[in-house]
Parts: structure tokens; sequence; C-alpha cells
């Protein structure tokens, strides 16, 4: 695909990713899900979406449910620094000839001005600044629960075309921390941040634009040991995905959930300070297999392959392009892919498996 | 297979586990493994042994290395009470037609005072009282490492006949906690203890008489994750065979790693109390997927059919048997087999693969 | 005072300290601090008592809170191995001279057969073997909070004469696995087990019988941090008495709070195995500053002096009989008194004071 | 004193907090102290210096330890976007007034064109740009220690009059986050950020110039407790001058402890996020007892009163001048003074003692 230009005008000053607008099939179900299960914090309410905020949080949400007849993602919203910065992000995304719609009063309770726009990839971005301030429960330990969801972290993207995707968003002023390539030039995957960690989101090569995942932080490992606990506890196991496990990109502690609808959700805690301009960035082999999970544990196929739809400024599902750069999944373990724990070394390498003796299953 | 009959000599009073004495072709390679990567301690070595206890112990040690030409289990031992408890087992086994030597001296280094015996399932037994003492070093933690082994905590034995296991194992005065059963009257384990903990040893039903694995204890969670992450900074995340997890059976945190033998050793934290005589008994249906990981992950094919050989009192490798009842592999992960998520409930069950998209690999 | 002698009947075997019956002024009030602030969980209540359990526990209950005039404890129950031990325990202290009550019925609802005794130290110690089972809540992950009650560990009793009560203790199958002693012969505090942990009971020299505190078990560090943060949250933090901290004596993580009467609670975690007959018993100086905080943090006075009643088989407080060696609390932070860091360095020593800057205030 | 004006000229754009250039009296005893017991890892070192960086650290060090007659921080530095922001640096101070130097190949080695500042409360502040780059040793798991160091944190500078200091560091970018104050006006303290946590500095009202500590983090809070531990272990508890606890100001899990020259270091975990520009500012009164201790542990009078000098661009101490406003421990602990747990209710308040029975001793 052709390269995404860089508009003349200056790209808006985004602080973080912020809140996720998110269609659910079945309401009470997400709420149990959200909120019993997982114990994010409700802000307010009514028949037709919750919103909901995590422990630290102080701005009004970091994830609406609401009800919607197909589970995709409405937005994902980026809080910028000044109201003035709204107005930046319209000029810029018109200037790249994408479709955007201003909101004087926003898109998402408890947030104010905000332009919606569909960006070059597909995706649904939204900025805002204005925001209802929330009682901030960071000392609320009266409330806090064994397996506590304290920040939103970040969101993941499946694109098809990482490189352009990656230089869409460097424009935007995405700092890219780690990626994945192989040494035929693909890149596979690469995580961009805002905030000073390692990623506010992350473009996954795959077909998209899709939703790969939203994440939020725990303050401990054993928070997410919890909610895994938990799950079993609630005889829900399977809608652990993959992990527990440590990350080789981020470096962080990870797991990957399923919620009803099937959207993913991560639980994350301790990446690392990428604030500095001169931030060494990572890339990482293909092929190595503690990139994805430190300790070579499998990535699981659906990992891979199943994301959430994405919807346009109509409410309606975007078409999905498919990948042509290889597959990530394909290369490590297809038929034909392979992994290794120490590069160079036949031994310890797994040839079209999943590693420890497993192969693909019968879901694909 | 016949019953073994209860002598009429009384059991020797065993206190727990103590330590094992395990056979290794290179003493270089092992010991590399077990201080330096794992952190056990030296109490003593010399060119054909190393003699390793975990950080909370006094006795001599936990796990001596013995260098030899088949890797293989030469001991697993049990500290008894008395004195008179080692004349005990003597007659104990001696009355059950076992092989049986005594040796004033001991067979470890550090144990004075021992019987060894070939058990009525092949395994060699060893009894002791009598040991040094080497500094406890519990407050030690100018030592202490972020992965710090504690505990020796159990052994596990694969057998090919639960049942008949479990009932000589009964009579020599362990209390079972837990078993795995299903609804044909087939045992595929069970975990027995005297210390008051899950287990001492366990019962994993197979082709035997071969050691399972060998475990040690940590403080906390975050201790086993350490070990994951430090094996992944060493590249031998290869040596990572299954886990992290938490246990259905026994509710531990947990994880399994192969030392460079390809011995199985376990790393496991927080079970429960057990000394009530009353205990409630556990049983788990061989078909819940929840039961060896709460959280529903594969067993890796290899944690079922690998294990170690163990030698008889002339240090040969004692020939196995193969199990005749079903085997848990076979149905829960094989062709025909099938797990839940929960009882009764279609979904979340998986048929004829290890669960979350993968079926067995190309190791068997 | 005089030796108590050894009875001539077998003491009973005791396999744990199994429950308090703790009598409590304002039935609501303590409902709130021990269920709806500490987590534990109630198994049966109704208006003059509520029975309450930890999270691992099943047997009936751990501590009865029961309506009453004065905030005292109505008896130390101890589990014992069969229903004929509680005859032993009956004909044990009949021996010593002491008044016993039998019950059949036992003392404490969900408890059968029971005998009360006031022991020669004047506790009401209480000794049954049938319980009414409980649901183990161990795996309910569902119902744990961030700062769970796992097991009740230990009680800690105030008695004038601690060598003269630890005899009597040993007599009763007791071990001793730590003590605190003077180069002057005198003895500031035992401790002492059945179960294999560093203490099922203790004795603290001071002013008595009184009950200095029960403790209750945590699986980690983080969960008694916790503890404290809640009380923070709720305003509580006064009920924070000492700590948290790591202990010396035992290595224990601790924490020391009170409840709406004042009684102590005192939650802890990761203590060592003692279960072996030679488990090397240590010895402190009461000059070390490090025996009861290892961090060398302030015990603060009440510590020392504040307790909670004790009543005889009749209901009345037992009087309280003053201690004649020396005081603890004066030999370390009295005017006169002094603790090293390093014994023989004479800096790092605290003279009349507490250490770190800080003198005895004016609660005393 | 009067106001500090603002400069036309813009102020240089500060990242973070960098490192300190901290002058010892023994270089061995403070390595021994650095590297053995807090593990930080050296880049490099000769006789007159030893340059330290924290685990996840890539810059080319957080600390230097330069030998020198008296123990006092030579530099505060903080890391610049841009070259041209070293520039900028010097000219915002020059237009103060202040006495300033630059040198193209930096003060400290590993670092760049650096300028060094005497600013307008008497500290020798120094910005950077330019920073050789060491490993990031992020995941040398290998390495790790129980109690590692992964970032620095903060500073935190003593000096007589918080408002003046405050409205210089906003001035200059700093955005205050929390503070101390009464109802008569006095603030006591503040903290400041650039980088999005809760501070890269603070003001402590007090005699200043002083260094009152710098901070380093730790991944969780076992690791803060494990620091401690090993001070006990090495019989350095001495060492350990408040602490471990939750902070009410910044809600993190602290520590603070003495080097050899008895500087102070803190060690810090688990703030919150800042870095929205409406993140709500956060009030303390001086009188809440859980301002500085969540859990309302007493302030030791020690970390009140004690600080290090800090050196002017000729090396020489810098006099200090006397706070004329409130003194925080006065007010709290002196003989008038008082501090609640609960703010109105006379229970629970502490008058004119630090807490929980003790007073002030006899170190001042």
């Amino acid at each position: 695909m052709n390269e995404i230009p860089k508009p003349s005008v200056p790209a808006p000053d985004i602080i973080r990713c912020a809140a996720m607008d998110l269609v659910v099939t079945d309401l009470a179900a997400s709420r149990a899900f959200y909120v019993d299960v997982l114990g994010l914090h409700v802000t307010e309410e009514d028949d037709e979406a919750i919103y909901l905020r995590s422990f630290e949080e102080f701005i009004h949400h970091n994830l609406v449910l609401r009800k919607g007849p197909v589970a995709a993602v409405a937005a994902f919203a980026y809080r910028v620094r000044t109201p003035e910065d709204v107005d930046a992000a319209e000029a810029y995304y018109q200037e790249l000839g994408c479709r955007t719609e201003r909101r004087r009063d926003g898109f998402q309770k408890g947030f104010g001005d905000s332009v919606r726009v569909e960006d070059p990839l597909g995706f649904p971005y939204e900025f805002f600044h204005a925001t209802e301030h929330a009682e901030r429960l960071h000392q609320r330990y009266d409330l806090i629960s064994a397996g506590e969801l304290v920040r939103l972290d970040h969101f993941n993207q499946v694109t098809p075309d990482v490189p352009r995707g990656r230089k869409y968003l460097e424009d935007l002023g995405f700092r890219v921390t780690e990626d994945i390539q192989d040494d035929q030039g693909v890149t596979y995957a690469a995580w961009m941040h805002r905030k000073g960690t390692v990623h506010d989101t992350a473009l996954t090569g795959g077909n998209g634009p899709r939703m790969h995942h939203i994440a939020f932080s725990t303050h401990e490992k054993h928070n997410i040991i919890q909610i895994c606990d938990k799950l079993g506890a609630l005889r829900m196991s399977d809608h652990i995905e993959r992990g527990p496990g440590r990350h080789g990109v981020s470096n962080a502690f990870y797991l990957y959930i399923t919620d009803p609808d099937g959207h993913r959700v991560e639980i994350y805690t301790q990446d690392y300070w990428t604030g500095d301009p001169d931030n060494p960035v990572i890339t990482w082999d293909v092929h190595d297999n503690q990139r994805r999970d430190w300790w070579g544990n499998p990535v699981v196929p659906s990992w891979y392959t199943e994301a959430s739809p994405v919807l346009d400024l109509d409410g309606n599902v975007v078409e999905v392009v498919e990948r042509t750069d290889s597959s990530e999944m394909e290369v490590t373990i297809g038929a034909d892919g392979f992994s290794y724990t120490r590069e160079g070394d036949d031994d310890g390498t797994y040839r079209g498996q999943a590693s420890k003796g497993f192969k693909i299953g019968n879901q694909l």
C-alpha cells in the first residue's frame, strides 16, 4: 500500500490512551464480567451503557460498554493536552483526507468536546480534552480487590501493513519502542507510546482493521495470578486465552482473557520507562521463541487469528483487508515455521510446532 | 497386581521426605544448574558428589548430585523420628519380603545409620534419623536470591497401579489428601503426606517405577516467576517444561523444569494444612480441565510420559512395568479424550486436544 | 513459684491450636472489625455469638466472638487427635489438681465432646476432638480478599514465670523452638509448638495470666501490607499497634493490631518448619535490638504492658499475679535499659530509649 | 523572602531527574553500601569516583560517588530533552542572576555538554542532554537481586521557604502534585514532577539548602522488605531510619535508610500517574497523622532534622538559612504539637508525641 503522507499542520499533542468505546451484545453479561469479575469501577450507568474506570483513574471513564447488535469497537479514545488540540486533531485528519466528525458535547458521556475520525488504517480514533472528574480511588484500600486493575495501559490494533501504519503513527507523535522483524525486511508488529511506557498502542500484523486487545495494569504480579485464580473459582478458566507469562517484548508480566463477546483484554504490569528521546529501540527476531513469551511458552493460535471488528462513523463494521506480508503464526508455528531458544543452536528449536510438545489444534 | 500386605510389625515413624540421592551424568553441568541457576546451597562437595540444601534446611542436605553413568534416582530418603525407627523400617520391609541393606554409617555423607530398601513398587527408599547439622540459613538475607528455594517439599513417583501403591503407603503411615479418579473406578494419581502439607510423596499412574519429580518450595509466588525469568535471561527457557500455574490438586502455585539430564524439578508454594486426622480428602474427576492446572492451561505431553529411572540396591536401573489402567493423557488429550471446564457443559469442553487450540505435537 | 509436676498419666495428643473463645463487649462493633475489616468468614451467628473461620479452615471455627460484660478470653482451644485424647486431657489436668469441666456436647457450638480446665498458670484451656466440618474455602478465589487471613497460627500468653510455664507446657508435649534470655539466667519469653511451625502458643513474661494475642496467617507479605492500607483507608490506623515488620524470633513477617475491645491480633506469615525432633532451638539475648523486630524498629510500650484478661470456669476474670523477674521493657527501653544492633559495639546501641530517636511516651 | 521572578526566556524542557553527584568521605565504604548492599550496578569506576546505575537505566549513571573531604551533594542533575535545552537552561539561570558554569565535556563522566548553576534556593542544579548509553539490564534476571533498585525516582530538597521555592520550580516547568499545609497558610512541603510520577523533586520545609534524600524505585513491595531483611542479616539495621511503610502523600510504599556518611536514601514503589494537565492536586493537613505514614507510624525526629549539605560551584558547603515558618516536627510531635487519626475526633489524637506511646528521644 502507498505510504500515508505527513500533514503540514501540526499533530495534536496526545497525552495517553484514555478510553475505549466498546460495543457489547449483552450488557448484563458484560457488566458481570467487567464489574463483578474484573472489579472495574462504575462511574455511572444506564440501560444503554456502563461507564467504567480503573482504580487510580480520575477522568470519567476508561471503558464504556455500550449495548449494540455487533460486538465491536466504536472508538479508541486518546486524551489530548489542551482544548486546542481537539481542533488540531480535526485539522490533521482532514488534511489526511479522513472522514471526521466533531461533537462539542462529546461522543461519550463524561467527555466534552471531541473529534472522531476514520483514520487512514480504518480505525475509529477519538480525541478529547475535557472530561468530568470522578473520585480518584487510589487510596480506597477498603474497596481494592485482590486482582485490582489500577490503570488503563494500552490498545493493540491489527493492521495488514505494519510499516505503513507505523509511519503514520510516528508522524502523529508516537515513538516506537520495540518491534518484531525478520531478516527479510518484514515487520510483524510494533509498539509505540506517548506517555513514557512501552506503548499506548501497538500494531499487530494481520487482517485489519481489527482491535486486538485493550490492556489494564495491576500493581504487582500476584494481582494477575489472582485474576486467573478467580476465573478458575468461577469455572470460567476458558476465558483465559494465553498466559500468564513474562513478555519478551516490553518485559511486562501479562495475561490475556476474553470477555463474553470474545473481545480480548490484557492484564499487564511492570514494563519500563521510555520517555527519553533516545530511548533504545529493541528489535526482536520473529523466530526468537522468547520474544512474545520470555519463558518460551506457546502463543495459542487464536491469539494470532482472533480480533474484534471496528466500526466506522456510521456504526457499521469496517471491512477487513487481508495481510499480504508473512504471517507470524505461519513462520513460527506453521508447518514450515520454526522458532529457537538460542539463536544458531539447533537444540531447543521448535519446527512447525508451538513448542513444548504442541502443534496447532483444530480451531483453525 | 496383588495387594501388598500390611506387616504385623509397626511402621517406622516417618517425619518427612528429607533428601534425594540423584545420579547425574555430568557433575559440573548439574552443579551449574542446581547451584548457579537454582541457588541451592552447597554443604560440601568432592569430585564424586555435591551435597545441597535449601535455604531453611538444617539437616546435612536435601539433594545429593552423584556422578554416574545413567541419570537415575538412587534413593528417596525419608527422615524418621528416632534411631529405633531405623530398626523399625528395616524390620517392616523385611517382613514385606523386600531386599534391604543397613549401613550404620549411612549411604549418604552427612547422614548416619540408615536402611535402604527395594520397596514393593520397585523404588529405592531410604530411612535415616541421624544427621549432621548444617548452618540453618533462614535469616541469611545477605545470601538469599530472588528465586530462593526454601524447603524440600515432596517427591512424586510414577507407578502403574495407583491403588495398590496407595494402600502400601497408607499402611506405612502416609495419609492421602487428594486424588484423581474417573467414574469407572480408575485412579490416575494420589497424593499423600506425613508432615502436614498436601504431600511428602505422590503416585502418578504410568509406567514405573520411575521418578516423576522432586519438588522444592519458595516463600512467595514471585520467587517462582523469577526462576522462569532467570531461565529466560540465560536463554535456558527450554528447561521450562510446564507452567507456571496454579494447581487444582493441592492449590499450590507451581512450575516444572528439567535439569541437564532431564530429571524433572518442581518449584512449589502455598498449599494447605493437612495435619488433622479428618482432613477432607479431595477427589478430582480426571476429565476436569482444572484439576492439574486450575486455569485450564494444557498439560504438556512430556509431563505425562517422561520420568527418571530408579536404581536397585546394586545400582542397576529397575525395569519398568507398563501401566494397564487407562492413561490420563489418553482420556484427556488423546484422540478420543476430552476435558471440561464446567461439568456437564459442552461449551468449554476440549475434545482430543490439550485445550486452547493445541493438539499433541510430534514428540510422541 | 514452685515447679509444676509432670502427671503420671499420658498427656493428650494435641494437634494444633484451633480456636479462641473471645468475649467482646459490643458484638456489632466486633463483627464489623473481624468480618468487615479483617474478612474472617462467618460459619454461623446469632444474637449472642459469631463463629468465624479463616480461609483454609475446615473445622467449625477458629474464633468465636461472644457477647459479655468484660472483654476477656473464655478459652484457648486446642484440637486433640482422637476422642480418647479428650479423656486423657481431663485425667491429666485432674492429676495436676486443676479444676476441670467436661461437656459431651462441647462448650462452643460446632465442637463436640470437650474438656475445659483452669490450668496451673491460670489459663482457661480447652481440648476437643469432634467438630462439625465447614466448607473449606481454600479455592474460593471469588471470595478472597486482598488481605485474606488464611489460617489460625498461634496464641500468645502472658505469665509471670516463663521457665515454670515452659516446663509445664513441655510436659504437655509442646516443644520449644525459640526463647529470649539474658546472661543472668532470666527468661523473658518462649515459643513452643505442636504442629511443626514456630509456635502454637508462646509465653511472654509479664503480669498474668493474660492473653497477649491471637495470630492469623496470610499467604504473602503484601496481604499484611494491605491490612494496614485498609485500616488507613478506614481511618482506623490507630488500630495498628506495632509493625508491620520482620521478627527476629520466628523470622515471620508480622503486624499487631487491636480490636474494638483492645484485644490484640497478630497477622503473621512465613516462619519455618520445626517438626524434626532435633529442631535447632534459638536463644536470643534480650538486649539484641533485632530480636523482636529484625529491622531494629521500636517495640511500642503498650506491646509490653497491655494484654487481655482471661476467665475462669465460672466466667470471672482471673486475678493477675505480678512478674518478679526482670521486665523486658525495663532492661531494653527503660531508663537504665539498653539494646544493641551489633553485640559488643557501642555504636548502634540504644540506651534508655526505644531506638531511633524515641523514648517511652506518656501512655504509662 | 522575596519572590523569585520568572525569566522571560523559556525554561529548558526537563525530562526527568537523572543523576546525583554525591560526595562521600570513604569511597570503599560507600561502594560496599551502594554496590554490595543495595546492588546498584557499576558502569565504571576509578580511584576517585564510582558511576552507578539502576537495573532499568540506559543512561551512563544515576549516582556518582565521588571521594571528598565533606559528605555533601555536588549536583542534582536533570536530563533535558535536546542539546538546545542546555543552552536554554544556561540562559534561564543567567537571567535569574544565578552563577552558572558550562562545560561542553560535562561535569560527570559519561555525560556530555552540561551546565551547572547555583540556583535561587542555593542548590547546585545541573542540566545535560548528551549521555553515553550503558547496557540496559532490564531483562538481566540472571543479575537481579531480591531487593533490586530498578529506577531513579526522585530527589528531595530541604529549603526554608516552601512557597517561594515552589513558585520558582513551577516557573521552571515542574507541576505540583501534592503538598502539606495547615489552616494558617503555612506550607510544610510540596512535591512536583516532570516525568508523570508524583515527583522528580520535592521541597521539605526546614533549614536549607540541604539534600533530604535521593530515591530509587523497586518493582514490588517485597523488594523493599528484602532490603530491610538484608540490612538485618548484615547487622546494619541501624541504617534503617524510618519505615518501611505506606505514604499518605504519594501513596507509595517506602523505606528510608542512611548511607555510611549519613546521606539519606529512600526506596520507593507504586505511586500514581500524574501526567494529565489537570491532575488532581492533593493538599494534606499537617496535623493529619496519616499524611506521611498512612498507617500512623511515627516519623522519627531525625527524619525532620537531618539532611546533607550541598556544595556551590567552587565545591564549598553552602551556608544554611534557617526556616522561620512553623516546624512540621514542632506542630505535630513537639511538646505543643498534635496529630489526629480522624479529623475532629479527640480519640486517636496524639498530643506532643510521635504517636503510639513514643515521645521525641534524646537525639535532639
